[in-house]
């Protein structure tokens, strides 16, 4: 099972929008810090926080060489959120299929004479 | 393509543990909102706060049969953030493709007298 906290960690680095822009652009391929913060419109200070943010929950890790500090994306945290939705939608379909079962007995019931 | 307010509205919904849980709840069966409180030990305003954020997302929607408010999960929402996630998985998985064939196209290159 995974631990709650990773959960938490993960769904709250997803819950902001220059975050997962940041995500979207990694899964693309490693960028640098300066090159990740040159699309918005934010001071450099606000942006470092949302890496530390994504950097904290594991979605993303980076490496210093020299001067320059490279992100890269780190896919088995991604896939925590995405088991959490996909087992929610399969519990879920899992009990209309047992509903139409359901019906479709009740209706045969009803069909015999 | 998904609006983005959808998206937002959607990661927003699902960063906190209280409504994730009440997520889980739903996704075995409806649930009125007495019933949906009761494990959580809150204040119920607040808790109603969070079912409030669930359905402005869309993730959940409320029917009231005489004072009972009842909640059902609607699946078509958190499709939105799987597949978001699913995307960005793919994005990186295809990308480590394109790697490994550059790395074997590179060994073959090298192997050859």
């Amino acid at each position: 099972m995974v631990p709650s906290a990773a959960t938490d960690a993960v769904f709250n680095a997803l819950s902001s929008p220059t975050r997962r822009k940041v995500l979207e652009r990694l899964s693309v391929g490693p960028a640098s810090a300066s090159e990740l913060a040159a699309p918005f419109d934010m001071q450099l200070p606000s942006f470092v926080q949302h890496l530390s943010i994504l950097e904290e929950s594991r979605l993303v890790k980076s490496k210093k060489r020299g001067r320059v500090r490279t992100y890269e994306i780190a896919p088995a945290r991604l896939k925590i959120a995405e088991d959490w939705l996909t087992a929610r939608r399969q519990v879920w379909e899992a009990r209309l299929d047992r509903f139409d079962q359901y019906v479709k007995q009740l209706k045969q019931k009803e069909s015999k004479p």
